[in-house]
């Protein structure tokens, strides 16, 4: 069951240039061949189209100590044009996955094993929360702050994320806030706070 | 933690009339508001957001005896907008999912276990292949025909596959083909074949 | 060859309920008409294109005292599928639009009148700043955090921002993360910090 | 300068029901369903995908004595949601279809028969023109002014136009400008001619 | 009438590097600039938005003993960025367009001379059948299994198809399914038949 | 408060080639990065996301002689792919911005001084008229013909518009009409006037 190289009238078209892709990498829209190869590749065949970053999770022989995310995200090229893109997430014991928000998709979380407290807040500052037992999904809406948490100390959860891009993009928002030297008169009047509050916070996210 | 209901203004302009969402049904554009409610349900928690429909798999003592699909598409209304969905699949020994082909997505298949045969072909008519372990990801180009099968006759695979719609639809091909009563002269002449093996194909899809 | 009716699950659950527009106003795609007009309103002049709820910064007789946003997005009907909006904003002395996030749109920010201090974290943590003064212009990348600052006690400054949504939505954080009961522990744990000064941040912003 | 209501064709297809499509006749996004169906139309066989408004020029005896337009837009229901319509131009001697522009889509026009002479300016102000033969096809780019002219009093050509939107729309210049009651001042010096010129101009297309 | 060259700011920022195209042949979205000309053609007139290769239709004496496709999609450079291609399909006596679909847009046929059958399933595994005579449109929706098939032994149709799409791409079926290698076993579980039969379903098709 | 360089991994991949952003530049797609950078700046801080071009807003001592329009779209490469522009417009006594349309986004017009009487035609020629006065807003709907005209001799006006595209475009209709060289002939059929009356408008916009 040979594999061969496509042959698509618009790469020989492309290839007769030194051309590029960086758009190939930089917009999620409906594409114009059937799958988009970067420049110096002109060759592909199964491979291509297979990501073998996630086999350590097979591999793996006790659970991770902190909380872990394996993405298939754009380390995998053969995702560039298609919308679609993967991340599995570990939770030890108490641990959680701080508030966060994706600036390019929304997320549905499949928790395959464990159980998960998982909660979003929309932008009328709604909160909406869940306990997720193994088996249950649960959409996180696009752009909004989302968290998950580890509550149950003796069943570690794993979840698969899957997100409508190739690239969704992760705001964390304590390093965000809180580890990138966003002025403290700002962060203090921001959360209405003194200095010294949001300095430990900062040397609390920078270690 | 309790979650309380959006009071969208949106909302309130809108229920004004006596009006409709069929396009709420039938489109993925980028939301205008956080997330879409149908009409008949004007206060919703954390478990509108919630899928339960595969809890099935946690609770299943045995292995299904043939080729088994579940989705968490439109049955799940959340995702309406959101523009992302699921399936599990189950391949016991020697099952395959036939050749078909999903309108309006790409397919990101995730082999959680097991192993499994994939291919795609391309609308230059060249096949792609790969033979998946435990851990891989393949990509499935938007549109183009792809089939799973497991030649493994011990270890039956598992794979959760991801779509970038809320409703990718699918276009099974056997099916399609051989189960809707195209016309036998139309079939014979399409496949180069003679009527007598339309029907056959035809009596053989119809059981 | 006889065709036969689909039944779309879809439309079951359409024809069940007096429904709804929501998508009408839920979406951002190019419209098929020349503009949208609302179910109950079928008879539109020019002062249904027209906003007129940013009159009263005309006749404003003193700088607000606090931080002050006026919209012009979903209040605006005639700007439904139209893919733009306006906010203004007025910075009286030492105050500051505290770190949020847009989920819809970008935003591109007019500085008409002061100076401003702005800055916004990307996905890598990286933060970009810039002192901004009266005639600049600064983009806020798609759903990235970003901040204003009003450093200067003498000119208070006045900016017009405008996105490319008609409803970009605002997560504001300080609110979101610390005034929407989102457990302390998990707080806690996500700030690297104690419960005590999440509850005292809790405190600050709830007043 | 009184404003007056829009009678938009397609509002009366929708004022038809209490229902309202608007949106599923405002948009043309990917469909989440296979296609779409008007909300008072449970039940759509082949004849719903078939257009036969076209069938009057298989059937006509002599060419047009005036330029004439025949479309299949959104008069063709099931084209909603599917990105693409037809229309068919039929060109006398010396007749032409004047400057215009199609605010959603680009045009393909194929000339089945005859000569024409085409022409587009973009927006940098350049002309292109091209004599197309039969068998040419012409593309206009997205929103840019084009028109056709028929310079050969011998063969009256045939165009058939096709559009990337279910719903193109036409902005006839000639019209547009002077026979819709905008200000004579205004289009005087817009012109850069004076009023008696601009209202000969309006009698000229009034009649 | 001359065609001069467009000067467009756009341009002289990129003709100053060694600059490409891949997406630009590679995505369908709304452009940036009034039309995108390859990086090795900058100097375009009317021409460049012409194409010629239809006017052998126009020529040829006989119609063809065998169906026909003469496509304009990425052979016509122009469109790119356009959203929109056609095809010219000829069908002698009992000839046909074999089970097909295209994976980025709906087709909108329109039958110009002859009579035609038609078909297509949707994703329930329903046929839509209808019988078209001169001057009828079709639209055989986006992603859908399709296909035309002439009856009529006397009158040899002719059809023009439009796409909202600069490359919809095609996959026929039967090559597709049995000219691609893909294993015997497989196909034949899929079909629900014997090897054998499959191998004379390849043999036919690979003559 | 220093700025420092994003690493995206996307342009490490990206910068190893000799590469390009013809696309980046043509199209206005979700971006799957933060953010785009031109290919020859591979270090960007604050300034690249700074526009000064309308400083000289700030520093104008007179207000110009004639309607003068200021733009912030492709001049501010930072703007691309994040689907929004701005243009800042002044009308001295009697001046006026003529009939033009911009063939990709909607505008929305914000007079933040003065009054201003301002139209535009949908696609049934209806006309919209308005007269604004400061601090209100009017929205031009996507690829219609507007207008804006100052009828006050007293308070100059001036307007910031927003655009929901990157580059919009604009064609200006009595340039883009009679200083192209479009054929006399085709234009005097086309306004249903004479031959002399397009010279003469001709000989008037060519001044």
């Amino acid at each position: 069951m040979a594999s061969r190289i496509p042959t698509m009238k618009l790469l020989s078209l492309v290839l007769s240039s030194f051309v590029i892709v960086q758009i190939a990498l930089a917009s999620d829209p409906d594409v114009l061949s059937d799958f988009l190869v970067p420049a110096n590749q002109n060759n592909v065949g199964g491979g291509f189209f297979t990501y073998t970053g996630m086999r350590v999770l097979v591999n793996q022989s006790t659970f991770p100590a902190n909380f872990t995310i394996l993405k298939a995200s754009m380390e995998f090229p053969a995702l560039n044009g298609q919308g679609v893109s993967y991340a599995v997430l570990q939770y030890p014991t108490s641990s959680l996955n701080p508030p966060h928000t994706h600036p390019r998709a929304a997320e549905l979380l499949f928790l395959v094993d464990g159980s998960l407290e998982v909660g979003f807040v929309d932008t009328t500052n709604k909160l909406f929360t869940q306990s997720l037992q193994a088996g249950d999904m649960f959409i996180f809406p696009k752009g909004l702050v989302h968290y998950q948490y580890n509550a149950d100390p003796n069943n570690p959860p794993i979840a698969i994320s899957s997100f409508g891009s190739a690239n969704a993009g992760t705001v964390s928002l304590p390093k965000t806030l809180f580890a990138t030297s966003i002025d403290d008169t700002i962060l203090a009047k921001s959360f209405e706070t003194d200095v010294s509050t949001i300095q430990a916070l900062k040397a609390g996210l920078a270690s």
